[in-house]
């Protein structure tokens, strides 16, 4: 190994050592330990896969699939044939400390320095189509009323399937939650959330997630609606007027950050993630993100595009709301590392249980900036004193079972399985169309030829058969009038044999005269 | 019965007819029923007591028990000797639609006729205290913290006893309501609440609290300060800049509503509730109060301020938030029904859980005002998309389960017995020393004379004993300087014999030197 990889040598030892189904995974979040901490500098060259692969002991598979998982979130940085060297995108806490204990979990401060603070979570993407059904505008129920076809099958995205929430399971962990709190535990919470799943979240967030969550910095709250509006106050607090969102994004986030006082402007995104010229030229000093799984797009932002927001956010002095709402399902590679890791004092990271349990729970999560963690925690007090505290113990019970990491496998399962039978649906019963984001999440972007009809038409005739169809247009402004029909098809909530019976539906249903 | 009584009679005699047990109440809930809808208009005279018990074949006890129930809660007036009329204060919607069904349980529109709306709880004067402690203020922390004894009492109001909850029956109701909710249930929630507990929530607090309880305007909470919040965003969009509370009252409101935009404005108590002139004088569009039981001064309000609370709102067109947070603990009389029930239209009626079962569980309730309800709706859905559901269907199986009924009976109990524990001590211990509030609620407001030492003294002398005790002064404005020490001293967290103990720690304390 040369010089300059000696740090990570000794770093990367002990996740080499580690047992061979996790080590894969241990060696990753060594090395991005490694560079957060700044142990590795930015530049610095890293050995070939083949020199460090010796070095370690352990299978060159192994290093090369550590580097591209690092590459594509921005860790480092590679020239195809030329080599590997570490970014210059990641910032951890001013001074870089390195981490606690020295092992394979990233934590990235000493706890005693940082004030105490709170994080809450929120508004999923599921939320959003919600919203607007919560409002009284479901066309579903409307046309319902008026005699129209009742639907029968229902691909508007949002939903999980509420069939697979682990009720056995919960209601043991409820029971020997109520067995062994202590009393005091009933009373007034800490807003922040109860430590046992404050802790419990920031070591599951750490090793599924990649981010640095640290449970002083960790805020449990409602849920990614809350925790956009608990940011929203806090940056209209200071001065703040407008937020930047995904264009194609969210409409939903409108209607949160509205309730705080502030605008939200559409910013275009391409196929790697938010245009930087747009971004700069916005005048803006915050925006949400969903780097992982764009929604609805379903991409996953390139390396550059995440180093590049994070220079807008340091240069504007502003901050990056990360929502994270599916970054847990991704079917055919490892989840793609949240952006937050990158910069822990630029990005709001936020998720919650929505899709991974039910959206009923009401129960999600932050990780606070230091320097936004005072404040976020008073509104998270004054909007309603922390959240209930027998749910959050439940989770944090369930989390330390091992419980919620079975969970995501079940669901990670079956909604593969189903992704599977739209896809195949879709290409059985409607050939031509073009499907993107299918990698992860629990929706797919499908764009169906002009040859079945007119979008007005395709989906009128859609409903007519009682399959509700959300269009892609919906979602933002573009407009691209080239007679496609372009779907924002959510896939998790229905059963394979639904999903394929409901395309066909369509099929059938545009095909007729 | 004279002829002016025929309306009420008619309506009264199911409420006659009733299994012994239930005849009081019912007979109360009929009579405040047929007030409020306009049946017996303002001014009509009574009939006398012993006419009427004589018409109905009940006791006359039992008549006048109503009569004076009524009369308190400021639905009739009476002058001594010369009869009792039907009072001007209670307004039921505009119309005075007669009651749904004609029963005894009082409802009070068609409900086709109302907008569907939602209502949420929050704030409670225990969390005022709370709030103080949670912000890092905590004065026993920090004397711990600098070598100072160790609390070993702690008389500061504002938590109930957290032993009492009822984890066995509470466990069985998680269980039950897992085992039968429906799939789809576990979705994103209704924001105003479950539709049954919103359905079990008004049947309880009509027949408990004397309210008018429409499910479509219930919104379930977390707590008085959530209901605090949530009504405090909706007042400053509507232009308000200011909410008047009670002196003494809750400084910890000021917070909340700080939150929100809008500045606090203290209004003097006297022996009665708030003095007309000041409120009139004020400017104020807004006011919180806490008339069954005002926190912390423990009076009743008088009905002729009920009236001209009411009143003013009218005039000024403008809202009363009603913190009913301990409305259900009264010891020697029935509780005195909510102010809500003279006029739904102007009072926004706020409870909670957070003392008959536990704060922690963080879920209460708000009856909103028609013309405020899609706002307060669309605040609670942009703050957190609506409560949990599981904890919420859990409270409606345990309401309609008689569960909750059983609790409050429980606490009440429990409660007494340590109130008349306090009351002995105070009695023995530091005889001399006057008492008021104590006819209900979880405190009382105790005068110490002078002569045990001047007020600093005092505080030092118990806090050096680990007897944590607040002062009234913390409360609000007043200043008396008469030497005498003011003390707010929470009592239903404490055993009976931990509460004489403390007492007698204090009195042993100031005695020394």
């Amino acid at each position: 190994m040369s010089s300059h990889g000696q740090a990570a040598w000794e770093l990367l030892l002990p996740a080499a050592a580690a047992p061979a189904r996790r080590r894969g995974r241990a060696l990753q979040e060594a090395l991005r330990e490694a560079v957060r901490s700044g142990r590795l500098a930015a530049g610095t060259r890293l050995p070939s896969t083949r020199a460090l692969a010796a070095d370690l002991g352990v299978s060159r598979g192994l290093v090369t699939e550590a580097y591209e998982q690092l590459t594509a979130e921005g860790y480092l940085r590679s020239d195809r044939g030329a080599g590997t060297w570490v970014g210059d995108a990641a910032r951890g806490r001013p001074g870089g400390t390195p981490a606690r204990g020295g092992g394979a979990v990233a934590q990235s401060a000493d706890p005693t320095t940082r004030a105490r603070g709170i994080v809450a979570s929120g508004a999923d993407p599921a939320t959003r189509a919600r919203g607007i059904v919560a409002s009284g505008a479901d066309p579903t129920t409307r046309a319902r009323g008026s005699g129209a076809p009742a639907v029968r099958v229902d691909f508007r995205p949002g939903t999980p399937d509420l069939s697979l929430f682990p009720r056995a399971a919960w209601s043991a962990a409820q029971r020997a939650v109520l067995a062994r709190l202590p009393h005091p535990s009933l009373g007034y919470p800490d807003p922040r959330g109860v430590p046992e799943l404050r802790e419990a979240l920031a070591g599951m967030l750490t090793r599924r997630r990649g981010v640095v969550a640290d449970p002083e910095r960790l805020v449990v709250c409602s849920g990614v609606a809350q925790a956009s509006t608990l940011l929203g106050f806090v940056l209209r607090a200071r001065g703040l007027d407008a937020v930047g969102i995904e264009d194609p994004g969210s409409p939903e986030h409108g209607r949160l950050f509205a309730s705080t006082g502030l605008d939200t402007v559409w910013l275009p995104l391409d196929e790697e993630g938010l245009r930087p010229e747009p971004l700069a030229a916005s005048g803006l000093r915050a925006v949400v993100v969903t780097p992982s799984h764009q929604f609805p797009s379903g991409i996953s932002w390139s390396a550059e595009r995440r180093a590049a927001l994070l220079d807008w956010a340091r240069v504007v002095d502003g901050y990056v709301l990360e929502d994270d709402y599916d970054g847990d399902f991704r079917y055919d590679r490892a989840p793609v590392g949240a952006l937050q890791g990158l910069d822990p004092e630029r990005v709001v990271y936020a998720g919650s249980v929505s899709k991974s349990l039910a959206p009923g729970l009401r129960l999600g999560w932050m990780l606070v900036p230091e320097a936004l963690l005072a404040e976020v925690v008073e509104r998270k007090r004054t909007m309603d004193l922390g959240n209930p505290v027998l749910d959050q113990a439940v989770l944090a019970e369930f989390v330390t079972r091992g419980a919620y990491d079975r969970q995501l496998r079940r669901c990670q399962r079956a909604y593969r399985e189903r992704r599977d039978a739209l896809l195949s649906a879709l290409a059985e019963h409607l050939p031509g169309t073009g499907v993107s984001g299918i990698a992860a999440g629990l929706h797919v972007i499908a764009r169906v030829p002009g040859r079945y009809g007119p979008p007005e038409r395709f989906l009128a005739r859609s409903a007519e058969a009682g399959v509700a169809l959300r269009p892609l247009e919906e979602y933002g402004t573009a407009r691209p009038g080239d007679g496609d029909v372009r779907l924002v098809i959510g896939y998790a909530h229905l059963s394979p044999s639904v999903v394929t019976a409901g395309i066909r539906r369509v099929a059938e249903a545009v095909a007729r005269g």
